[in-house]
């Protein structure tokens, strides 16, 4: 029998995820209506907007509008994804929560695809973003590692660049007085598979034993459910998915690039095993479905359709009952 | 590091799987094509018609038709599927592979609404079976046990019970003669989380160690490839999985019934973690997308539309050449 943990959580990515990738613009009211409806499902973390550049990014060219609409309620963390102090400024200036951390990309290209910067010339400005986070006294707790598993633009990875890049952000951060807890592994390009994910964990563990990972895991060759159930068993307890599996990342140069793990399929996953996630499924449901009327098309999540087993097993009762 | 296996079979279930449950009338040279056209990708096992009621499932009307105008490859087992011993006599007619098996439903709900009979029935009706394969020389080596992992009419099945089935079968064929090599559990409403999958497993192997299991799991609820994975680390080197995720059982109850776990994209996880399939991935994602044209609707499968690791590595190889 495996080790799995009693909990997980899981921070929802599905706004951010979903509206950079779609093609057409969503009405604001659209994007904070999903958010709000998020808000009611247990989750505990959904990042809401990005402050990217609106001329490589489009479909956030609202961000600051869809920040201030939504009604926030207390105790959930409304998060915005920045890339350079530019953006962090914008996020600063906003009304959602900031979040400090160390970003660096696993892959030269990928960096100056997604970033237009290289690996070092990032790290070079994040000094900058550091300072801001001291000066604020806000903590910087968590360490990023983007497209960890492989490279569309420059094939597999090696474990040691991986291990290379977890030692730069290590350093990084403790340069600027911060020490990291955790590093997140995040797969935009859709590389990890579940040996992949126990190979790259079992590494930075007997590095660093004491860090603390977190899956950023996305599902476009379909084996997202399973890296991430290999996470679980290595005890990993923290999880990014988007609802109803929207996403995807506009600069990974993949046929059809696929959102994150669904929220409610792993939520789902992880309860029938006796993990605690702390959100209503049959609500995210809703939401997912929710989701599939503000893009206006079918996404790929699962058990938005085939139902949960609580649901059946409500109906073989009623049935038996009847 | 887990102990995967080295090889694995994977026999394909989308024609007999995905005609049986589209809506619409599929023309028989459409069901052809796609049938050829899975036989040049590496498969060994390609499960074509079903011999059933056309009053109950419409679309199999034409099976004798689909059977006749197939053009066989050497090698490969094309299969029908019979539920009776009706059934059975249509296909020894027609031109397939007819392999013999003992089959038992957990529940009795599904078994009534999926074959029409009771479970101790159908155990009778089979004895008929089994004599069949006797006479005619044929081997019976597999049981199957349908719904194995819950169900949608009867709620959560208990391991006993399953047991209860496996030993069920294991009489059966003996009392006929024969003594089985495996049991195959098929999951067909979706229930089997990475969890179930070790659990059944388990309790089966600690009571018939020397009994193959075979796993025929749909992704209904977004967990197929999580619970297939599951198998894997158990050392299962059979499974079932239907191209780009075709298919769905008409009698599972289950709203938007999802298909088998896509057999591109096990197949493809299977060999980016260096387990032998036998099957060319590229070719079957070429299929993948024939079968969408076929039913006129997009498929589940992912890889089929996020490119396989192999060809992002040769983009990045000419990439870096040019």
């Amino acid at each position: 029998m495996s080790d799995l943990p009693k909990r997980v959580t899981i921070d929802e990515e599905g706004p951010r995820e979903g509206f950079q990738s779609e093609k057409k613009m969503i009405p604001v009211a659209d994007k904070v209506r999903l958010i709000e409806a998020l808000a009611e499902t247990g989750l505990t973390h959904i990042a809401c907007v990005s402050y990217v550049n609106p001329k490589r990014v489009p479909t956030m060219a609202d961000a600051e509008e869809v920040a201030a609409a939504i009604r926030r309620k207390p105790g959930i963390h409304y998060s915005a994804l920045y890339l350079n102090q530019q953006g962090l400024e914008r996020a600063l200036r906003g009304p959602l929560d900031v979040q400090g951390s160390v970003r660096i990309t696993a892959s030269e290209t990928f960096s100056r695809k997604n970033i237009g910067k290289s690996v070092a010339d990032s790290l070079v400005e994040q000094r900058m973003s550091l300072q801001t986070f001291k000066d604020r006294g806000m903590p910087v707790e968590w360490g990023v590692v983007l497209g960890a598993f492989g490279c569309n633009y420059e094939g597999e990875l090696s474990t040691e660049l991986i291990l290379q890049r977890c030692r730069q952000v290590l350093d990084e951060a403790e340069m600027a007085g911060f020490q990291l807890k955790g590093i997140k592994l995040t797969d935009a390009m859709g590389w990890a598979t579940p040996l992949s994910v126990e190979r790259l964990i079992g590494a930075i563990r007997s590095k660093w034993p004491e860090l603390e990972i977190s899956l950023h895991l996305h599902d476009t060759r379909g084996t997202g459910m399973a890296a991430a159930y290999a996470g679980l068993r290595l005890g990993v307890t923290k999880f990014d998915a988007s609802v109803a599996g929207l996403g995807g990342c506009p600069f990974a140069a993949t046929e059809g690039a696929a959102g994150n793990i669904c929220t409610e399929d792993f939520a789902f996953m992880c309860e029938e095993m006796g993990i605690e996630t702390g959100l209503d499924i049959e609500r995210l449901i809703e939401v997912a479905k929710l989701a599939e009327q503000v893009v206006g098309r079918q996404l790929p999540g699962h058990v938005m359709r085939g139902g949960t087993l609580k649901a059946a097993k409500q109906r073989a009762a009623q049935k038996a009952a009847a």
